[in-house]
């Protein structure tokens, strides 16, 4: 709904049309005041069309207007017809939603150890703990409650979220985003047995995260138990992520929810790991990877292979295994009654053999009538 | 045992059966000054047996006392017959633990931005972190280590424990309960692909979280990419729960540890999902559906249905799949037994239309007898 | 590569032999100046091979000096062989990455509850919260940013990583290992449905962490509903694991990423549960349990046993399921060709007794050529 707010930002269709490049079909003078999916538009929003899936709600959206990519589906509203609706739409959106950024400076509940070096430009919120040496690179923002180990290290224009925490000796490059929550560096789970105790392997290593790497919210990245944990430029990583002592994940893979990847897996680039998958340790994922959800890995996969199940199958041998397991019920029938019948005919078999009339159900019937 | 604290409560068997409207068979002096289940109980305890499960393990009980619903077996300590022995337990247990509740006020470490408003009787804990506008309504705790961003918005009665976070805009109702390390609000997972890149898709939205919505630890709600992601009325999560960008879950329903919801899904009320489920995104559960543990859910579900396995199939089904499944070598070898029998058999056939003596081995041992 | 910085530790191939009772092969005077695993180690480090699987990169490596168990394949640099070449690795390398801990005593910006017991060399750290009645044992560490609940006790030695939680009345034996953003001692999930709505059961127990035990990054481990959550001295968590209240498990056992236990399950000792397993609530897993990763374990299982698979099964069991399962797709074809070739031979044999000619094609196609 429009709002009451006489200082919101109001744009004219006529002006938003001008600035998108793109094609109006109604009222130039309508004003919008805000944006929103199809179902929540109100009059005052913009909203847009991307995925057919929504064509049919999108006809009955109660929106101000519509950005679509021009087909010809009656609206009940306005329509901007422009090349990329989506891309149009949080162009838009970001301008009734700027980001909130906060000041740069040291708030005064923060607490730096000796040594700490800050670049310019640099925010670091409320009780945030700072340990020695720790480096923070320009125009970064360490969030309040989050917690720098000693020597960690941050490039520039990072963005860690409230309660993230990094700890000591770990590298985060340039642009890296950190939801709130997640733990980057703790210790691997190493332990050896010694006289019926597991004993704890000394985890020495580091976490090193590249440029425009995310990590979702409460992800667990452990560190290396020697050397290096490493997460590759531009990979994106989900909530609830786990990751093992020494994996490697190149460039630009994406990572979704609740994913798992034991200690010292090697991951290629651009690799795709839908929710919920599990991977083992000490596996070769290739480039360019794809594995469908839930699938649990249990051996390395050659690049450029799609996965699916548990254990992971080459995905159209998974689909085919999925839809033939579901006959299983039907195949035990089906055996059976092959047994019965098997049974039967080489009864009539042997009956035959021996001079008698054919035995079968279906071949005495004629012979009896006559 | 009978605790050595001579401040500790003590209630007389006779005056807790008169408090909870039951039947004393026993000594009503005897004093209780504790509560316990029934393998943990020592003589000074009061326990219950509420569960069939467990009426061996309360044969032989060292209890001081035991809430029962009036059945005879024999126990080896007084007995209170009541209509429902979990409830009365609870109703006493509850005195013996009262719950831990902080004095209402600002802990002088608690850092708040401007326009922040508090209701009456509201707490906030040590090292509290409330960002410039949020609101807290009417005798709500805000645990120590909380971090409210921007403009979010608590009800009434509400408690957030150490560690819980929630971001900017999020809303969340009365007397919702947020357990430690929740998160709320953290962004979306959402890129898009430019020049082989993942490029960060801004997410705008929010989370509205209804009245009486229970949170469980280390969960995390993204907010909506656009508009909101919304969890109903009555809701209650376990531990470590992933729901997406855009997700809306119905009033009253059950989310069990670790299941993860894709974005853009939308769930029903009073639906129940049982633990490490995983429901991909863009699906529409229906009302009432209740989802086995590990369950993998690929497509929508109508109302009222349950479902299990993965990929999910109706319950029934997939406990014939699972059964049938787990015959699988069995079905190998019998297809394999089957074929050589059919190929005999043929041969039989062929032999005998040949003329020839039938040639089964069962045929041909008596054959060669005489 | 060897450090630039003069002050780095650096030790003579000579007197690492001597100091690890190994023998040298190689140049006494070379210095070391670091270590590192065999991928990543440069001319100046340390590195080892206790793994065959990584043999042919030793051959290959470009460190200073490698430590093997004294096999004779050809390394490109020195060697020291010895008879546990990772312990002896580890040796070394604590000596090039000595543990950060803490300088005993309390930061300023923490707030100590009263009645606050604090052990001798304990260390406190910045913006920790203990609430009033919190015990920490001599020599313990809490860090930054750690909360502790009212009453709740810690033993001698330990070490709560920032952004733990530890709620009221819990309590930690000595020597015990909390990761960052671990809870413990959240409410159990336990609800009864009333009248259409989930009532809350207050969760009145506690969690008693044993000796020795290690909680990974972001696990959640809920307290009693009445009575206990109990974790046997020697456990250890890896990260993101959900134990359910009142969960029992026994001394020495290993639980890896992922897992989740549901409420009232009794575990043993020495138990392994590998990544992403589910264990449904009020089960009984016997002494010595080894479960594969991403089982789902919905029964009982005794001392000793090995299992895998959802549902799980014993583990020869479940890997022939798997093969079999894999070849359903196969099952199916040759199930309908069984049933073909079954109705051709009834055919023939349908013929034969009925006086005609033999009827299936490989009989005839001879019958015709003459």
């Amino acid at each position: 709904m429009p709002s009451a707010d006489p200082t919101a930002l109001r744009i004219r269709l006529g002006d938003l049309a001008a600035e998108l490049g793109g094609t109006l079909e109604g009222d130039p003078e309508r004003e919008i005041t805000g944006v929103a999916a199809i179902p929540d538009a109100g009059p005052g929003d913009l909203t847009f069309l991307a995925d057919r899936r929504y064509e049919e709600a999108a006809e009955r959206t109660q929106a101000g207007a519509i950005l679509t990519a021009g087909n010809h589906r009656a609206f009940p509203c306005p329509t901007i017809a422009v090349r990329d609706p989506l891309q149009a739409f949080l162009a838009i959106a970001a301008r009734y939603h700027p980001p909130v950024t906060p000041t740069p400076g040291v708030h005064p509940s923060a607490v730096l150890g000796p040594g700490v070096e800050l670049g310019v430009g640099v925010a670091i919120g409320a009780h945030a703990v700072l340990e020695a040496g720790a480096r923070v690179g320009d125009r970064s923002i360490v969030g309040p409650l989050v917690w720098l180990g000693r020597s960690a290290r941050l490039g520039a224009d990072c963005r860690l979220y409230p309660g993230a925490v990094v700890r000591e000796e770990c590298v985060l490059g340039d642009r890296v985003i950190v939801q709130p929550g997640a733990v980057i560096g703790a210790d691997g789970f190493g332990f050896h047995m010694a006289g019926g105790v597991h004993e704890k392997v000394p985890q020495l290593g580091r976490v090193v995260i590249e440029d425009d790497v995310e990590i979702g919210a409460c992800c667990t990245i452990d560190r290396g138990t020697i050397g290096e944990t490493r997460i590759g430029r531009g990979t994106k990583f989900d909530n609830l992520v786990h990751i093992g002592h020494n994996v490697r994940i190149g460039e630009h893979s994406l990572v979704v929810a609740q994913v798992g990847v034991g200690g010292s897996t090697t991951i290629g680039r651009q690799v795709v790991i839908a929710g919920q998958v599990g991977i083992v340790g000490h596996l070769e994922i290739g480039d360019g990877v794809q594995i469908g959800a839930g699938a649990g890995v249990m051996t390395s996969i050659p690049a450029g292979s799609r996965m699916w199940g548990s254990p992971a199958l080459p995905f159209g041998d998974a689909k085919r295994v999925f839809a033939a397991t579901r006959r299983t019920p039907e195949m035990l029938k089906e055996i059976a009654a092959l047994k019965r019948q098997l049974e039967e005919l080489s009864a009539r078999l042997t009956a035959l053999a021996a001079g008698e009339p054919a035995a079968s159900a279906a071949d005495r019937e004629p012979q009896r009538k006559p």
